[in-house]
C-alpha cells in the first residue's frame, strides 16, 4: 500500500465521520474495489510485509493469496468486482483490542510514527470531546477533509459508504433520532446532514444507518410507538435531505438485534422491512447485512441474506462472523468457507452487489498483537469468501443442486400451479381439484442429498 | 360444568378442526366470556372437584380462585370480559403427556367412560386415517357438528376461535400453504374452506391460521420467495371466501419462530406484520400473540403485544409461558405475576382484547397426572392473570409510573418537538436549532426507578 | 449387506434392549468396526441400492464414498479401525419421521415386508405394552436372544453398545435411577441387570447409560441431593453386577444438558466428571460423547471432546450434529468436514477411541422419505468423518499447527517452568522471580493464523 | 453514611485491590453486616439524600426500605446477620457508565470534588500505569492502606472480601495463572500474595478468585489440559501462602461461563467442582455465585446455589440478575422477588451465607445518571432479598411445600428405601423386590400445586 493511499483511508474515512462525533470509529474504505494498487500492502508502514499476491491454493505463504485473484474472471465478472472489498477503518485501523475487561493491546505503527498535521490535530481533539460546539466540530472537519479531497488527486480509493457514529457520546445514551429528548433528535440530524455531504463530496457509493443506540433498554419507561414515529420522521429528511444535495448513492440500514440496547429497533431484516413498509420508506432504502448479527438474531446469514434479496432490500454485506456459542457481537473474519459458499449464492442470485461490497466489519482478536496478524486476517477472510464464490460457481455450473430445487418445485409448474400464483384459484375451485386429485403424493425433500452435493463442492 | 357443556366443548371445538384433519388437535373453547355457568367445573366428569368460587387472596384452598373474580368490575368492566378466557381442547382435554422421549402419562375420565355415539365414531376415526377422502371426512365431520350445534341450545358456549391443524398428517411434512407440491395446496385449501364454514357455522368469533409447517428445514432445497408468494395467495384466497359466506369473524396469525421447522414463515410480530403489508393484507389480519413463542424468538411477551399493538395488529392472546433456560415450546400455565401484569398494561392500552380472548395454549406437565392438577393449572393460570389485572390497574391509579414515562418525553410537547412529528423539520431547520440549543441536557431515564415503582405494585 | 446381517443388527440389538422396555428403541451395531462385509449395503431388502464402494472424491455418484476407504491405511490403522462406525438401530431402522407435530412419514421395506416369525412376535409385543409383567418381558426377550445368537454364527457382527431405555414408560416418568419412587428404581435396577446379562452374551464391547430422564423438571419439587445419592448407589451396584457376571466392556455415561427434562443431572462433560469424582466412581466410567448435545450445553463438540479426553474419560462418540440455531436436539448428520477434522483431531490426541466406536446417532429429516435417502445420509456421515480424519491427518503431518502451540508455551519449558509444574515454586519464590523479571513480554496467540492453517487443509 | 465511612471504602477496599493493578476495580465493602451506622447512607457527599429507614409496605418514598429492616429478627437472626450485603466498589463507586459502545455517562461527586493527598495520588497513578514496576506499586499501595488501616479504628467496616484483578493489563490478556507465558504466571502470583496480604491486614473474611481470562478463546492454539494444571498449581500455592500468613478466610472462585474469553474454565458450579476434586482441592475452596453468570450458563441462579450447597460449597452470593433475552452478562440489580425467594430457601437451607454474604455485583444502568438513582438501585436490591427472605420463611412456616416434597419421597422412608441409600441393595436382591412388587404406582409431581403454593406467598 502505497503512503498516500494509506494516509489516505485514515483522513478521508476518518473525516467522513468525524465530523459527526467526537472520538471517530467509522466509515470503510474501499480497498478492492475501486484502486488497481488497494491490495498491493507494502510501503512505509509495514516495511516487513511483502506485496501480497496470488500464488493458488497450494501456497504455503500466510502472506499471500491462495483463492483470492482480483483480475482473474468468474461468472464473467474479475474477482474484484464481485467483491468490493472494503476495510473497515474503526477495527482495522483503530481497533485498540480493548474489551468490557481489557486495556488496550494493540501498538500499531501509524498509531504513535505519524506527526501529520492533520494527524496530530484530530488526535488531540479526539480526547477532547468537551467543550467543542457543533460549529467547532465541523470547521476542524472541514480541514481534514480538504486534505482528503487532495489526496484523492493521485488515487483510486473512495468511500465504500459514509455513516456517522451516534452512540459513543453520552448525550446519545438514550439514542440519537429516537432519543427521549427533542435536542438530541435535533443534534444527531446536525451531525447525519454534516456527513452525508461530506461522504458526495468524497465521491461515496452509498451512506449507513447504523443501528447506534436506536432501541430501548426497558418497556418500562419507553414508548416505542412514538420513538419509531420519530425514527420515521428522521428518515423522511434525509431522503429529502440526499435529494435537495444530489447524492445519488443508496441509503442502507444495518440491522441488529441487540447489543448495546436490549433490543434494538431494527431487529433483523424483517423488522427492518416491515419498518420501511410501514413508513412508505420501502423504496427508498436498502439493507447492509451483517453476518453476525444474523447469527445474534437467530436466523443464518444465508437467511438474513435471502430475505433481504425477496425483499428487495439487499445493498451491502458486513463480511464478519460470530462464534456460534456466545451471546454477543464478536466481530470475526469469516473463515468459514461453507458459509461463504452460501453468502455467494445469495449473491449471485441477487446479481451482484455493487454498488454495495464487502466490508470488513471485523477485528483481530485483543490477544493476535502483531502487525503480520493484521495482514493474516485480511487476507484469511478475502480469501475465504473468493473460496465460497469458486465453490458456488462450482455448484452452479454442475447443476445437480439446482435441479434438485427445479424438481422439487415442478407440480408448480403446471396448469393449476399457475392459476394459483397468478392469484386465480378461489377456494371453491381449490376445493374441487383436491377432490378430483385425493390424496396427493409427496415425494421426498431430498435435504441430505442436498447437503452431500454443496458438501463435496468444498 | 355441566355435562352437556363439558360434551359440547369436546363436540363443537373438536368438531371444529375436525373437518380438516385426521387427529383433531384444536380450537378453544371460550369458557369464561361468554357463558355464565362455564366456571362452575363440577358436575359428572369431575365427581371430586367442586365448583370453584372466589375466596380472595387469603384462602389456602387450591381449589378455589384467589384474585379471579368472574362478575367483579375493574376499570369499568366485568373480569370475565376483560378476559374471555378460553380453554385449549387439545392440551386440556386431549393431552396426553407424551413428549417425543415419552408415551402417555393421562388417563382421563372422559378418555375411556364416555359412550356417546359422537365420541366413540370421532375416537374409531382418529385411528383410522388412511383411507379417508376428502368427502368421507367432511361427512363425518357433519355429523358431528349437527350433534353440537343441538347442544349449543342450552349451553352459551362458541367457539373463541376455529383453525384447521395442518401439520400432523405426512401430506403437510413440507407445509400446507408452502408446500412444494401444489396438490396438498388445494389439499389445504379445502381444510381451511370447511373449517371456516364449521367455525362460522358454530358462532365462532376468529379465525386463527396456525403456523403448522409453513417454513423451512434447510435452504438449500428451498424456494423462500416462491413460498412465501403462495402463502400470500392462500390468504387472499382465506379474504375472498370469509366475505363470501359472510363470516365476519377476525382472522389471526400466530408468529413462531421454530419448531417443527428450522425456521417458520411467521417467525415474530414484526416479520407477521412485515408479509402482511408487503402483500397488501394488513388490514385483513390481525396477530394471535403466544408468550412462549415470544421468548423463543428472543423477545419478551411484553414486546411482542407492544409490537403488535402498535402495528394495528393485537388480536387474542395465547396465555402461557415458556421455561427462560429451554429452547423448545414448554407451554406451561403462566405463573409469574410480573409478567402477567405487562401482559394486563399492554391489554389496557390496546383497549381490551375483545372480540379476541385469552386461549389457555398450556399443558399440564406430563408428571401431572391427577385430574386435580387439571383445575389446579387452569385457576393457577386465571388468577396469575386476574392478579396481573389487579396490579396493572393499580399501577395505572397510583400514576407514578405513568408520570415518569410521561416526564420523560416531555420535551416532545415543545413546539418543535410538534414540527418533527408532523415531518414539518427539515435536516437544514434542525441543523439550525441544533446550533442554537448547544449541547442538550440528558436526564437520567430512572430505569431503577421504574423498576421499582413496579415492583412495590406486586 | 446380506439379509442375515440385517436380520441380525434387527435382532440381536433390538433384543439388547427389548428386555428392558416395551417399545424398543436403542442399542447400535458395530457395521464398520468388526464385520468385513458390513459395509455392503446390498441384498433383499434393498434391490435398488448397489454396493457402495470406495469411487475417490471426483465421484459424482450419491451411492459410493468419496473419502471413506475402509481398508486404507492411515496413520498406522485401517479406516475402519479408527472409526469403528456403528448404525443406530432406533433411529435408522425404527426411526419413523414422527415429531411433536406430526405422524409417522417412513414406511421401510422391513417395517410391513418382513415375516419372520421373530420379528412378527416382537411387533405384536411392542404394541401391547401393558398387562406384561417384568417376568414376561424377559422371557419374550430371551427368545428373540437366541435367534440372534444364532445367527451370529455366520457373521461378525457384534454389539458396539448395549442399553437400557429407562425414559418411554410412564413408570419412569420422575426418572429411574433418580425417580421419587422407590419401586421404580427397583424395576429400573432389574431392566439394567437383564441388559447387561444380554449385552455380555451376545458379545457387547461397551455398555452405555443413558440420561433417559435423570433429572428435574422444576427445583420446587425437587430433592436434588438425595436424587444424585441414589444416582451413585445405582451405577455402584451396575459396577459390582458388571463384574460378578465377568462383563469387561466399558461403562459409559452419556452427558447431555436438557431433554426431556429442564435439567439433566448428566449436563455436560465436566459436570458428569464432577459426579463421578465424587462418588468415587471416576475409575469405573467413561463418557460417551454427543455432538449434539455439546452444542445444546453451550460449548463445542471438540470442546466436549477435550474436556473428556484431559479428565482420562473419553469412551465413545455419538456422530452427529445439530442446528446452531436451535434449541432442542436435532440429531442431523454430521456433513461439516471442519467440525468433523476437530473432532478427529481429538481422537488421534486420545490414541483412537476403541474400544468405543462412532455411533451414529442421527436421523434422516423427517421430510427424507425415499430409501436412498437413508443411504446417502450414513455415505454422507461416514465421508465427513474420513474426511475430517484425512484434513487431521494432513495439518498433523504438514506440522505448522503444532509448532505454533509449541512455540506458544516454550517459556514453559524452562527451568522455572518446569518448577511450577512439578509444585515447587511457592508464592515468596515466584514474587522474587517477578521482581526480576519485570514487565514480560507476552507474543500474540495467532489465533487469525491457527485459523487460516486450519482452513488451508479443508 | 459518615464521610469517614465513606472514605475508607474508597480506601481500605480500593486499596485491596489496587496492589494487583493498575486500574483499580475491586473489593467490596461490608456495609450492612458490621456496621450499625452503614446503612445510613447520608452526609457531606450526598447533601440531597436523606438517611434511608425501613418504613414498611405501603411507604411510596423512594428513598425508604419497604421490606428490610436490618434489627429485625427472621429466623432467629437479625436481617443484616442473614445478608452481610456488601458494595461492589468497582460497580457503585468507580462505574463510568461505559460501555463497549458507549463513553463514560456518570459524574459522581467523589469523582472530582475529592481533594484528600490519598485520593489524588490513587487518581494521578492510575492513568499512569506503564513505566510503574512491581515494587512501586506495592510501595503505593502500602501508602493507601495504612490510611485505610487508620481510618478503620474509628469504624466497624472491614472487607468482605479482597481479590486481585488479573484482567485488564495487557500483560494478562491471555490468562493470568493459565497464560501461555510463564513470567506472567509468576507475575499473577506476586499481585495475588500481596493482595492477601492486604485482605488480611485489613480484616478481610474471604479472598475471592475471579475467573478473569483464564480460559481461552480457540482451542486450536490452546493446550487446556496444561492450562488446567498451572491453574491447580496456583491455587496450592494460594492454599500453602494463606496458612503461611495465618489468614483464615475462605477462598473463593466465582463461575463464569463466557466473557471475556469464549470459554472460562470456571465455566459453572459443577465445573468448577470437578476441577476443585480433580485436583485434590475441594476442602480448600467455596464458591461465590453470581446469578447472572448462572443464567448466562444455562442455569437458573437457584440451580447453581444448589449445585454448589449439595457439594458443600455455598461460600458467598453475587446478588445480581440478567436479563433472560440478552446473551451476555448485564449485572443488573435484582428486583424479581421470585428469583429472590428461591435464593433465599438455599440460603436457609445453606444455614445462613456467612462468612460469606450478599455482594452486590450489579450497575447501575448506563442511563441512570442521576445519584439518587444509586440509592434507589442498592435499596431496591436490598429490599427485594429482604422480601424474598420473608417470602422464604412464609413458605416454610406455612408449610405445605415442604409437606409436598416430603411425601413425594416418602417411598424412600420405607425399608428397601434406606437399604439402598446404605448401599446394601445389588442388582440381584433388587430384581426379586422388582418382581415381587409387580408394576410400581406412580404418582403425580405435582408441580403446578407448586407453583401455585409459591406463587401465593409472593
Amino acid at each position: 500500500m502505497k503512503k498516500v493511499d494509506f494516509l489516505l483511508i485514515l483522513l478521508c474515512l476518518n473525516a467522513a465521520s468525524f465530523v459527526v462525533f467526537g472520538d471517530p470509529q467509522t466509515c470503510p474504505a474501499d480497498l478492492g474495489g475501486k484502486c488497481s494498487d488497494s491490495d498491493d500492502w507494502e510501503g512505509d508502514f509495514f516495511p516487513d510485509i511483502p506485496k501480497i499476491k496470488y500464488e493458488g491454493p497450494t501456497s504455503k505463504n500466510p502472506l499471500a493469496y491462495r483463492w483470492y485473484n482480483a483480475e482473474e474472471e468468474i461468472l464473467g465478472k474479475k474477482m474484484k468486482d464481485w467483491f468490493r472489498f472494503s476495510v473497515a477503518f474503526w477495527h482495522t485501523f483503530r481497533g485498540t483490542g480493548g474489551d468490557p475487561f481489557g486495556a488496550a493491546t494493540k501498538y500499531w505503527p501509524w498509531e504513535d510514527g505519524t506527526n501529520s498535521l492533520a494527524m496530530a490535530k484530530r488526535r488531540s481533539k479526539d480526547i477532547a470531546p468537551d467543550g467543542n460546539t457543533l460549529e467547532e466540530s465541523n470547521k476542524n472537519l472541514d480541514e481534514v477533509i480538504e486534505l482528503a479531497k487532495e489526496l484523492q488527486k493521485g488515487s483510486k480509493i473512495r468511500p465504500l459508504w459514509g455513516t456517522a457514529q451516534l452512540f459513543l457520546h453520552p448525550r446519545y445514551m438514550h439514542g440519537g433520532a429516537t432519543s427521549s429528548e427533542v435536542g438530541v433528535y435535533a443534534y444527531a440530524a446536525a451531525q447525519v446532514k454534516k456527513a452525508m455531504e461530506v461522504t458526495h463530496y468524497l465521491g461515496g457509493e452509498n451512506y449507513v444507518f447504523w443501528g447506534g443506540r436506536e432501541g430501548y433498554q426497558t418497556l418500562l419507561n419507553t414508548d416505542m410507538g412514538r420513538e419509531l414515529d420519530h425514527l420515521a420522521r428522521f428518515f423522511e429528511a434525509a431522503v429529502a435531505y440526499k435529494k435537495k444535495i444530489g447524492f445519488n448513492g443508496t441509503l442502507l440500514i444495518e440491522p441488529k438485534p441487540q447489543e448495546p440496547t436490549k433490543h434494538q429497533y431494527d431487529w433483523d431484516a424483517a423488522t427492518a422491512a416491515n419498518f420501511l413498509r410501514k413508513y412508505g420508506l420501502i423504496n427508498e432504502f436498502k439493507l447492509n447485512i451483517e453476518c453476525n448479527h444474523a447469527t445474534l438474531s437467530g436466523h443464518t446469514c444465508h437467511h438474513e441474506l435471502e430475505t433481504a434479496r425477496i425483499n428487495g432490500l439487499l445493498g451491502n454485506i458486513d463480511a464478519n462472523t460470530g462464534d456460534a456459542q456466545t451471546g454477543w457481537d464478536t466481530d470475526q473474519f469469516l473463515t468459514d468457507v461453507g458459509e461463504a459458499t452460501m453468502v455467494m449464492m445469495s449473491v449471485i442470485r441477487n446479481g451482484g452487489i455493487a454498488p454495495g461490497g464487502f466490508n470488513f466489519d471485523a477485528k483481530l482478536r485483543r490477544e493476535s498483537t502483531d502487525v503480520e496478524d493484521l495482514f493474516i486476517a485480511h487476507i484469511s477472510g478475502m480469501d475465504t469468501i473468493a473460496r465460497g464464490m469458486r465453490n458456488a460457481v462450482k455448484i452452479l455450473e454442475e447443476g445437480s443442486l439446482t435441479e434438485l430445487v427445479r424438481k422439487r418445485y415442478s407440480s408448480w409448474d403446471s396448469e393449476i400451479g399457475k392459476q394459483i400464483e397468478e392469484g386465480k384459484a378461489d377456494f371453491e375451485y381449490l376445493e374441487k381439484k383436491a377432490k378430483e386429485f385425493g390424496e396427493p403424493k409427496v415425494p421426498s425433500a431430498k435435504q441430505e442429498l442436498a447437503e452431500m452435493i454443496f458438501q463435496s463442492a468444498m
